[in-house]
């Protein structure tokens, strides 16, 4: 079984890393010159920007802007290997990982997998319900907004128009915030002039939120502030509402209520995506594995997890940390360092978080902004918190060319009120076919 | 069945227009502020820059950077409405167009449906071979192309190694010649930086061109220096050769001998895509309508064609007009003028079709061009022809914004040596699963 082998055998230490988000990316960067070699798996080639992953939903920014190929961020690191392949499973005892292309020996693993949608096991919503958690989602969701406007001009039936027009959003973190604030900015600027045939009175924005105030985990000004701006917008936010079903077509709240909708963006969680062959007993709340302070998996000496995987449950974070690139990244660095130390049997560096605090943008000129500076805290909100959210996110994009593109982008859209990425470009979400009512109809 | 309009009937003549490329867009335009209701009918929400869709393939280009959508080329004119939808066939007695969102009634109907991929009836080849025709089939070639070099990587036996390292690109028009120069570029400057593990000199480009030279309808200087371009650059070609069969493994030549290829790039020919329920008298050798000078369709008062789908046949042109972007967008902006003409019984003014020449680009800093201005040829070839072919596609492209996204992508890749957008995103072809030879071996 071990005589072929595909990633040259460097004699030196190999650290596997299974994915290249926030956490992976950091962790194989403070790898560089170190005497090992870094294996980096992904189920993609790129590293996605998953922050303005609801700009390209929105139209806003290219794709191509906010992910960036792994082989041309680590092409200059002489230690790094990528392979773009799945995780089947790990075999401990043996040390070896089964992917989609081979099984790959390892002497440090790392579990940087991150999270999925978190549906709560409601299969009849993740069937219908539209997610934002990767770029082919992103992408498929941006087509569907279009292509449902493109639809609701052959339709007259008012509610199978509103089914067309109206979007609810569910999940009133900064995802949910941020597109519902996007969809709001469409319809006042951009899909008006597009679809000069439909009136845009008509389109509904619906935000609901299990919780009594949306930007959970924010301070109260940021939530208050955050729902005054959409408001302002004109977005429906429903607070103290769970989604109970959803067929495609009508959403139904705990409530009773009744929406109509053929497309609900599901924004309302996330959860760990922990790997096959990893003992049961550690994964905790959330599927997340439970790590120790230096993050490792509970159980096991060699295998660590980082990142939105890994739980770090300590008595000021009895939850864990936050499932936010921050912790991924400081993480992924510390990791980076405590695994070159455990190598020389250096004394390893426990992780404590520095809370640069959170975000969220609502619309053109609107953010609101908790930050932490040396420890103190700074709240504002506005057209301030605006610039501080554009800034934070434009310096966060890897490389230089996405950041400018990224920069070119924004200040078109700012300066012409335009969002120009408006293309219906493969594969989009078709919950029900609209009803052929007008088909046969010359028009 | 008249009842219902959905396009409101705004009591003007209606033109329908069924295709969105050059000739449609021209034709729309030449349109603006005439007395007419302006419907555009097409299966994308955007018209798409076909010249530059190589670079889209070659990960020079944003898809974004090419497409343009309809509604906003057309946002300021007012007799405008866009229509999202697949024609299926044609009532020319009721004057009525059956489309997939209903029926839809024309006084001129103009035919701009332009050309496909033309496989010259094998189905073999057409179910393996890579078409570069429109955006989609564009993006899936650039995945494939990235793909096969990650499935490289893993792969030992050398045949194997070839199948997915080597391409054969089947056609020596201009679109084969710059794919082939585009992939010689690519494995010169960027692919040996991304996949240090795989040995690039086994990497061949093989083109195939049935006749004697290169780039047919252009100079022998053109063709020549073209043919000495690409064999610098290393790429093979083969004259005077054809397809025989493809499995998407094997290519078989007309000479007998066979190449290994998990992708074959067919750019070896378009043909006309007409419409059900035009008279198949009308159809012409490329299934191209036949027009007259006026591109009315032969046997029809009220029915136009024009771009690649109309074959104009005159003395000077006894195979209609070359299928190019050029003499559709003369007869789109033409026939727009006489359509006026017609409505108020003006005479009609025949096509005359300005050849201003053609180019093709050979990879970085190499074009050949053969130029007409004011009747009189200028050819060049190399670094002046590439600066004039990257003038003129530049400016060509729609929208200031797209124009200075290629800018910028381009002085990106000239100065950097790079080609950013080496990005798997979406669908890609694959024939043949890769044999899992190495599929178990630990590596």
């Amino acid at each position: 079984m071990l005589e072929q082998t595909r990633i040259a055998d460097t004699g030196k230490i190999r650290i596997v890393i299974i994915g290249g988000g926030f956490g992976g990316i950091e962790l194989a960067k403070s790898l560089a010159g170190a005497e090992v070699q870094v294996v980096l798996i992904d189920k993609q080639n790129h590293h996605t920007f998953q922050p303005l992953l609801y700009q390209v939903s929105t139209a806003g920014l290219e794709a191509d802007s906010i992910v960036y190929p792994f082989r041309k961020i680590f092409d200059k690191q002489d230690n790094f290997y990528f392979r773009l392949a799945e995780v089947q499973s790990v075999d401990t005892t043996t040390q070896i990982v089964e992917t989609s292309i081979g099984l790959l020996r390892y002497d440090y693993l790392v579990i940087a997998t991150g999270a999925t949608t978190n549906y709560y096991g409601n299969e009849q919503i993740q069937k219908h319900a539209t997610p934002i958690k990767n770029i082919e989602d992103a992408l498929s969701l941006r087509n569907t907004i279009l292509s449902n406007f493109e639809k609701a001009l052959q339709i007259d039936d008012e509610e199978q128009l509103n089914s067309l027009m109206d979007y609810v959003i569910v999940g009133g973190g900064p995802t949910g915030v941020e597109v519902a604030g996007a969809l709001s900015e469409l319809r006042k600027h951009v899909f008006p002039k597009d679809y000069k045939e439909l009136d845009f009175v008509k389109m509904d924005i619906h935000l609901i939120q299990s919780g009594p105030k949306l930007l959970n985990g924010m301070s109260d000004e940021a939530s208050v502030k955050a729902q005054k701006f959409l408001e302002d917008f004109g977005v429906k936010i429903w607070f103290d509402r769970k989604v109970v079903s959803y067929d495609g077509y009508t959403v139904t709240l705990d409530s009773g209520e009744k929406l109509i909708s053929r497309t609900m963006i599901w924004a309302a969680g996330v959860a760990g995506a922990p790997i096959e062959g990893i003992r049961k007993e550690s994964i905790v709340r959330g599927n997340r594995f439970k790590v120790d302070t230096y993050n490792r998996v509970e159980g096991y000496d060699n295998i660590f997890a980082i990142g939105d995987i890994a739980a770090m449950v300590t008595e000021e974070n009895p939850q864990g940390h936050p499932m936010m690139a921050q912790p991924a990244m400081q993480q992924g660095r510390l990791l980076g360092k405590n695994l070159q130390n455990i190598i020389v049997s250096k004394p390893l560096k426990p992780f404590e978080y520095s809370d640069k605090g959170s975000m969220a943008t609502v619309g053109r000129n609107h953010a609101v902004a908790d930050l932490k500076v040396m420890k103190k805290e700074y709240r504002t909100q506005g057209l301030i918190a605006w610039f501080i959210w554009m800034f934070i996110h434009l310096i966060s994009v890897i490389g230089f060319k996405n950041r400018f593109f990224v920069l070119m982008n924004w200040m078109w859209s700012y300066f012409s009120y335009d969002k120009g990425i408006r293309l219906i470009i493969g594969k989009k979400k078709e919950n029900i076919p609209v009803e052929a009512v007008t088909q046969k109809a010359v028009v």
